[in-house]
């Protein structure tokens, strides 16, 4: 944990930082290509050498999909708590993104003659890539699959990778049951982008690749953008606490613990206008790392934490700056700050607002731009699998209105035909 | 133009008519990708050699800056109707492009103490990409940086290729200055696009590029996404127009004409219940073309149209599979086949609805997804310039009501700091 006293420190050693944990995902796109290439011309013959290489796995092309069976099966080695968890989850994301789905069809005449409005359709199919392996990440089931089932996606698949058993996870199987998984596929890795991004003869190509990967995932799914969409390029996870001297340094010290808890390359940073808070936190960590689980885990991220002491009114534009997945906001009025707020994943409010409880139980999606890609992008959402189509009605009124002004253009940008066009509509009058 | 009748040919055939449309952009990459790389290292001296090499224009690096005295200068070289249909097409553009824009914050309460929302910002900076050159595009201008201005965007940038004689059309600077373009630099193509992705001394960085080129414009832009966000990449126009026995052959065979004058790739697609129709649109087109200005790139254009015969229900299935820029229906009961819609970037109800006063006047956005990218792509709307934060602000009561499901799927993830940021907060209980 480094601590920074902004008045002593240039400011743009710390805004940039973000940005530069993306770094790691630009150097994997030479490792993922050849991947990808093989996978577009040999299919399921390369998802099968490179499952068994990189996963330790013997897959055939009978069992890359996993089956319904053992779906099914997966529910009886989890808890009827476990079960609720999880569908409490579904329930409460489906509500959330409910919220988002836009009207079918929204029209408004906006002169006489004139109707102009939108025609909202879901995307056909998509993949969801859940992270696999040695752990479980059923919640990432959920937040990539339900909004696109909110959307009204018709086929939604996941590729998640198999532990060196060749089994998935039972959590994740489940959850992608909930979830509402038309099919799920034993395969991760730059192998089950290219698959899902090319298709083979086993897995269908999809139109839109959506969820967490490493850094190599994160590079494959960049460099088959174009192919397919993908939502955004993510890269570790992160979290700014903005803290004044109202905050419980205890909340703010588990939060961050919480975070670092990820991975040793998440990104932690303690912005506070308080030099009591920041001493308190700082000693409320050290005490409790040790104890924890994964405290090796924690210590390799903490290495890169800051901890920074400033005036509010630039620790809110550093944060912008930064533009961090998660922001925490445990200062008086959180409220009254919000408009200053310009560039975050997830904002979360007040003392009770702890970022675990979005990770999984408030409904709001948990998949968030990285890498200060906050500042051009938007956490997962229902329009992310969805296009829009104009709808223009116009009555032979409404077109006389608007017939001098394309008339016009139409002749400026040397479109004869163009004006023609409107033209001929009124060629009797 | 190839008459078709659906029931003698392979549906197949015709349905990726659209796709093979990009196969020329992907083509490009290979020549874009040198150019991009020795912007993003030789910044303004790259930009002037290639300048020079591409446009025949020798820039200094003090004039790549089109100065704002030239451009309040452009002005003198228009008509006061010209102004006008530019001022009017500003205006409807704005209102049309009004009713997408979100609130700056919404927040509802899910349950008791649990309040989730969002918070919209814009994009800080964006860039515009307006085709140049011989031709002119003020109406390129108006609907890149519209939508931005309605979003809030604080910087927008024109970059359009200067002619021959080193200008810049004075139609297109006079849109860009109504438009509220901030800067328009006198660049183009693929060095255009690295400028404004890498930034030079001259052209700041951007965060989004947008706009319509040529295909080693789009082929740059496809390159460039990751360092910045592009819309979609778009290729040829194209237009299909659904009609039956009760449309005008006059009408649809004026729109055809049109979309074909836009350049000899552009793709025109007649759809049709009725044989006479057919026959008739075909003749009007025989007729009409000659005297036309552009009968040249019409004639190439056309070569690839199709006339297609078929029954409504399949001539539906074919349009949403090629997924068209623009839609044209003009059958008895337009609106009654809308729910049928899957795919098209802009639709035109009924007879009087012609594409090109969508292309200029109604307001709505004319930059739109080709080659089939309408199963997945909006056109260009004000959520393209803004993103999302959620907003999650919690009680302590709100907070208990979560707990278990996230202490549980905590656990199931193997994340116990997860949990504990939770127990902390009930800890004296």
């Amino acid at each position: 944990m480094e601590k920074i006293d902004l008045s002593q420190l240039d400011y743009d050693e710390i805004k940039d930082i973000s940005k530069k944990q993306m770094e790691d995902v630009f150097d994997k796109k030479q490792a993922a290509r050849p991947i990808l290439n093989e996978i577009n011309e040999r299919g399921d013959k390369a998802l099968i050498k490179y499952t068994k290489k990189f996963d330790g796995v013997e897959l055939e092309s009978d069992n890359i999909k996993v089956s319904d069976k053992r779906i099914k099966n997966s529910y009886e080695n989890l808890s009827e708590r476990e079960i609720q968890a999880l569908e409490q989850a579904r329930d409460n994301i489906i509500d959330y993104h409910e919220t988002q789905l836009p009207k079918k069809i929204e029209l408004d005449e906006f002169e006489e003659g004139i109707t102009l409005g939108s025609l909202f359709n879901p995307l056909e199919k998509i993949g969801a890539y859940v992270p696999g392996g040695k752990a479980s990440y059923p919640s990432s089931a959920l937040m990539t699959l339900l909004p696109a089932y909110v959307a009204g996606v018709n086929e939604k698949i996941i590729c998640t990778p198999p532990s060196k058993d060749g089994r998935i996870n039972d959590m994740t199987l489940a959850a992608a049951d909930i979830a509402g998984a038309d099919k799920v596929f034993r395969v991760g890795g730059v192998q089950a982008i290219g698959a899902m991004a090319y298709g083979t003869k086993t897995i269908d190509k999809v139109q839109k690749i959506v969820g967490p990967g490493n850094s190599y995932v994160t590079a494959a799914k960049m460099l088959v953008r174009g192919k397919v969409e993908i939502e955004f390029p993510a890269g570790p996870s992160e979290l700014v606490i903005l803290a004044d001297s109202s905050c419980d340094p205890g909340y703010v010290a588990s939060d961050l613990l919480a975070q670092a808890e990820h991975g040793p390359d998440s990104l932690v940073i303690l912005l506070t206008t308080s030099s009591e808070v920041l001493d308190s936190v700082k000693e409320e960590i050290k005490e409790r790392t040790n104890s924890l689980n994964r405290s090796e885990i924690i210590k390799n991220s903490l290495k890169r934490a800051k901890l920074v002491l400033g005036e509010q009114e630039e620790l809110i534009n550093l944060l912008n700056d930064v533009a961090p997945e998660h922001l925490e906001l445990m200062i008086q009025n959180p409220m009254s700050i919000l408009n200053e707020i310009k560039n975050a994943g997830a904002i979360f409010v007040g003392n009770f607002s702890p970022t675990a409880v979005g990770d999984y139980a408030t409904g709001c999606n948990h998949v968030l731009p990285t890498g200060g890609m906050a500042k051009i992008h938007s956490g997962l959402n229902v329009y992310d699998f969805m296009k829009r189509s104009s709808l223009q009605f116009l009555s032979k009124k409404g077109l006389r209105n608007l017939r001098e002004i394309t008339e016009i253009i139409s002749e400026i940008e040397g479109l004869e035909a163009h004006s023609n066009s409107i033209k001929e509509r009124f060629k009797e009058e």
